[in-house]
């Protein structure tokens, strides 16, 4: 992806966030109760724990922006796609909540987690409550693609579920495919980023044609996004990224490099220490991302974001609209995946 | 209600039993990933923690039954319920597995519950899984009336969300009103009764007027059913239904009878004792008892309890449907409020 100015994407951000942000704060208060719209205030960062306003909220709303292009590309405008814009982050926000529950998190963005302030029970149903809202918001938008956008959202949900599930299955499993490894990493991250580039398309009742190729954009997208992240996961720059190194082998996470090294000839040593249970040391953290290195999992890896980006840019320039939207959609694009290639 | 013969009741469950159980069967399979399907089917009953078949599996698919009943009453036909029918019970199910998670209950139906045996990650994930399949179900039928009974759906599970967040949350405070109990309950229990009892005729695009009427049904026989369960859990026959006599008052549950003793004149010693956080001997479980019939909420929960029944039947009166679909809703109702009245 080209490179251009940071003003570009902030400018593109910023837009999008404008107008995501109103609806989003409606949709919450309009559709959940007070006291879990309180938690989902608190989590998405608008709120402190007793409920007063917080001023230092910076979300960036990366897939509304996205849903939003998708209506720009449909129609031209912005406006019809808010609905699509306002259930993906619903859904997002419903995912996170949960998963902190699963993973046992305490913090996130330098706060407590949810379920920490308010107990796993609010939590829960925080999350549950959103991602009820997101079905509503489509469903109640009276578009002409509310019933196939919301069917769109659900199987994206859907997707995403399972792909949590089977990362909690493969903790317990030692021969994980590369296969298996990539359709998780689809479900898990591809699956919503899919729906956020063309719920809004969809919503407006465009073309399937269209759908399709931005949900086929969006789906390279979050594979790449996955890749990299799993590559910060193991070499990370924890300055720029907030990620520990190595803090994915601390924990012995299935990630994509760590399987595709495991799969490869000679990975007796690096399965013999990243499938046992005792507990890796620091030098074993270091020998086990020598390993994967060795095996081939990094270059494999860098590799195949490269090649789920090019597939990415494919699907936009097949999708055949306007310049500018294909622009900002790209920028975003480029966000997510880091500008790495 | 009439009483009938219990074979009629028995036929009539059977028959709904019969419709639902191959599709539901198929939804979990369809739409859930294997891992999870498998935590969802142990859940319902149908396998064991290895997966293994059950064959004692006595589910009665009460709300499924209600939902064909509700297409036969718009149509005079069962089959364009039949995905209504599935996705009451997989909203209904889902709720199941996250409150265990949420009551830290270790049984249900004398098994252990899904979150001892697979986790609390895996129940989490299965219960989020069952919530999106209900929308797909719904969607994907391609019913005339798919976007409208998926609106009604989302807002009755939105409904029932907030009730128990509002169940979980009246646990921290002394000043629950009547009116919030009745709202809470409303909410927790008459939401998805409603929902069930109009979902098939939704549907299959039945009038509104005919949809609005049964799903009055339902929520008056939701809460009568909930005001029912609430004077078993102080006074129940555990004989008869496994309820121990004084469970809700030994958790200290604000139930309805209880809040409307707590809400009577002279309530002080029951505050005293129910609001504090002692715990509570058995003879202070027997005063408390003593204290809310005492106090009128006894009565007044048997009184409320026979005019919802009564509204309940006015609400089915006015719906005009055939002598055979009201017998049998009139039946499967008498069923659920345990044919009290």
């Amino acid at each position: 992806m080209t490179t251009t100015p940071a003003s570009v994407l902030s400018s593109v951000l910023a837009t999008g966030r404008t107008a995501t942000e109103p609806a989003l704060r409606d949709a919450i208060q309009t559709y959940l109760s007070p006291e879990l719209a309180r938690i989902a205030q608190y989590h998405i960062g608008w709120a402190d724990a007793d409920g007063r306003p917080t001023s230092t909220w910076s979300g960036k709303l990366v897939r509304p922006t996205l849903a939003l292009l998708s209506s720009r590309a449909a129609n031209g405008e912005t406006a019809g796609g808010i609905p699509a814009a306002v259930a993906i982050e619903l859904v997002h926000n419903f995912s996170l909540l949960h998963d902190d529950i699963m993973d046992g998190d305490t913090s996130r963005r330098g706060r407590a987690t949810a379920w920490k302030v308010f107990g796993v029970p609010g939590a829960i149903l925080a999350g549950d409550a959103l991602a009820a809202a997101a079905g509503e918001v489509l469903l109640d938008s009276d578009a002409e693609g509310a019933a196939s956008a919301s069917a769109s959202l659900m199987n994206a949900t859907q997707r995403m579920i399972s792909g949590q599930g089977a990362d909690v299955s493969f903790e317990q499993r030692g021969d994980v495919t590369l296969a298996e490894c990539l359709q998780m990493a689809g479900d898990k991250t591809g699956a919503l980023l899919a729906c956020a580039c063309s719920l809004g398309a969809d919503l407006v009742g465009a073309d399937r044609a269209l759908v399709q190729r931005l949900a086929a954009f969006g789906e390279h997208v979050g594979l790449a996004f996955q890749l990299v992240d799993d590559l910060l996961g193991i070499w990370g720059e924890e300055d720029r990224t907030g990620k520990q190194v190595g803090a994915d082998l601390r924990v012995r996470k299935k990630s994509l490099p760590v399987v595709a090294a495991l799969n490869a000839s000679d990975s007796d040593e690096l399965a013999g220490l990243y499938l046992s249970s005792e507990p890796l040391s620091e030098p074993d953290v270091q020998r086990v991302a020598d390993l994967v290195e060795r095996g081939g999992g990094r270059d494999w890896a860098r590799d195949e974001a490269a090649r789920q980006v090019a597939a990415a840019e494919e699907c936009l320039a097949a999708a055949g609209i306007a310049d500018a939207v294909r622009h900002e959609f790209q920028e975003v694009a480029g966000f997510i995946v880091g500008r790495r290639f």
